[in-house]
């Protein structure tokens, strides 16, 4: 009988901050594609679009004027999914199939440059700086009112993962429960650090940084990875090096790390398939719940869509919604790929 | 303060079938779509298609012949993401955060008629039936391999659900593990048949058929309902009536209940938008791991992309990946505008 390959055999792979699997068929990446292609993203935008809700001095949907703003900007998403509004509500505590309650929450928009035709590789590091001291005010500001716990904060990039407008710009949904797979990664650090009396993922990254099979990119404070258990073809995981439990407790050396880190790595992403590559990115942390959480450590991860190509993507539907997820090539694979890409964004090379 | 409406106000609904919450926010559907458009399928297919790998009688990628079949047909996959090989393999057993492990399966192709332009809601019932004779067969045969614990039969239909090829066809992967999903749903149907002595899902049906509210059809046999914690738009589940565990305990007469409401239920998703609606489905039943399983009951659920009209989806991104499922209709309105289409297919209408 042949020995296991991890390389070449099917094989599942244990993520433990959710606690769940991924079946990886390293072979399958050979078929051939006769379906869908997504529309590439336009590659000549304006700096500034007289039709754009999010470019400075334009008027939104609901009749407000954005200032003229120089740096990020932030606003209240005019169509949020969540509302401040408290309502009343008494949990009858009784056992039945049709549980549910009100949620109070805010949801905002931060728009990263007032250049509509920016995104992340293309900004200076230090107004990628200026986007972290957003995300750091927006976090403690927040985190402050009593009844949010949990502050989410998440960017859509490309129009393949839902975003409408292509101004760079993120979001920020704060609520007061802890959403599903937050809650589900807390319960699994949690559970390793009272076992252990230290950080799952500060442990983790340990053994990548001795394997260095997995890292993509790595600088004095940060390390961007494509995870063991990672489940998009090019998905990575940005971890803090040092405990950082949220993104407050950044040094000015570790503020400017991080947003150069971002900057390498999304330059890498472009360069792959040279094209302004689509992902949803989103930063796990502490939750805002008053409560010390020594289990947290400060990661952002990125799941970009693509397989094969600036026009082809992974289908995650019939097997990965009713069985489990499941990818094409080993991520392994995809962190050599990744690493082997210029430094330098495929606009500056020519 | 105003008294919870849910109805109206943001909130969260639980899934007791994964131990997972979806955030509800119904007045989110007001607002206006500037993003991605999909592409509406052709409406004008020839029933042979000399170029389709899946026709009777043509030659696949791997130069096999299809037979000149006149029912369903089955074959292995020619890229199967799993393989029949036994993998030597000596778990260390010690905890590392690099755990892995060989996965041995099948995986096979279901045509469901060798027509290339039908699809379930314009087939006869007794085609259908004749669909579901097939999954019988191979729930039973692949079941019967030792080394298969897990059967999964779904479809992926339309090319924005990532199917390459419009013949009408599913596929089935059946292997050692069971996956993710359907370990996580066994466990709670488990805790549930352990505490209370009764099926969750019968329990829960009985439920619904008094409330009526998310019902979409029903038949003798068969009911279809939007589920109280569904996260897509139109997502519905076809729950058996009887306690049937898996698919070979079925009756004759229930054969022909099911094939009649899959009709029925796939007729109204093509006439919401007179469109050839797109959805990923799949069964959840009984695993083939030989031990009794009183917990279970066959269900079929169905999850369907479309959100607005027949071009516009909803998109499951940012804070869906790093938070929780969110959805903007509840799922009694869904469940209403579902109930509400006709019973005759749009095109046999005109
Ligand atoms: O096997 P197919 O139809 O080529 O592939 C499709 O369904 C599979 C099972 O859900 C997915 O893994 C693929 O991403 C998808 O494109
Ligand atoms: O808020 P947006 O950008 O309009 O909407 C996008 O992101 C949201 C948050 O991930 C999703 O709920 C929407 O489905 C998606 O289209």
């Amino acid at each position: 009988m042949r020995k296991f390959d991890i390389n070449e055999d099917p094989h599942r792979r244990y993520n433990p901050l959710i606690n769940e699997w991924v079946l990886v068929s390293p072979h399958r990446s050979k078929r051939p594609w006769q379906g869908q292609n997504e529309v590439l993203p336009s590659d000549s935008l304006p700096e500034y679009d007289p039709t754009c809700y999010l470019c400075p001095g334009n008027v939104r949907v609901n009749g407000e004027l954005n200032p003229a703003y120089e740096k990020s900007f932030v606003f209240e998403n005019d169509f949020a999914a969540l509302k401040q509004e408290e309502i009343a509500f008494e949990d009858s505590k009784e056992e039945t199939f049709f549980k549910a309650q009100p949620e109070r929450g805010i949801s905002r928009v931060v728009c990263f440059s007032p250049k509509h035709n920016l995104t992340l590789p293309q900004m200076e590091v230090a107004s990628i700086e200026d986007v972290i001291a957003t995300w750091q005010r927006e976090y403690t500001d927040l985190g402050k009112i009593d009844y949010i716990n949990h502050v989410q904060i998440f960017e859509n990039k490309g129009s393949v993962m839902g975003c409408s407008n292509p101004h760079p710009h993120g979001q920020i949904w704060a609520q007061s429960s802890l959403p599903t797979e937050v809650e589900k990664t807390q319960n699994n650090l949690k559970a390793y650090f009272d076992k252990h009396k230290s950080n799952l993922l500060l442990d983790y990254l340990q053994q990548e940084l001795k394997l260095k099979e997995r890292i993509v990119i790595e600088n004095e404070h940060f390390v961007a990875l494509v995870p063991f258990w990672a489940i998009w073809p090019y998905e990575t995981m940005i971890i803090a090096k040092r405990h950082l439990e949220k993104i407050t407790d950044f040094s000015q050396d570790e503020v400017t790390a991080f947003a150069t880190i971002l900057k390498e790595l999304t330059i890498r992403y472009d360069n792959l398939f040279e094209t302004s590559f689509p992902y949803s990115s989103g930063i796990h942390q502490a939750p805002t719940d008053g409560i010390a959480h020594p289990e947290w450590q400060f990661h952002m991860h990125f799941y970009p869509p693509l397989l094969r190509s600036a026009t082809v993507k992974k289908f995650m539907v019939g097997y990965e919604m009713m069985g489990e997820s499941q990818r094409d090539i080993t991520p392994e694979k995809s962190a050599e790929i990744l690493r082997s890409q210029s430094g330098i964004h495929y606009k500056d090379q020519k």
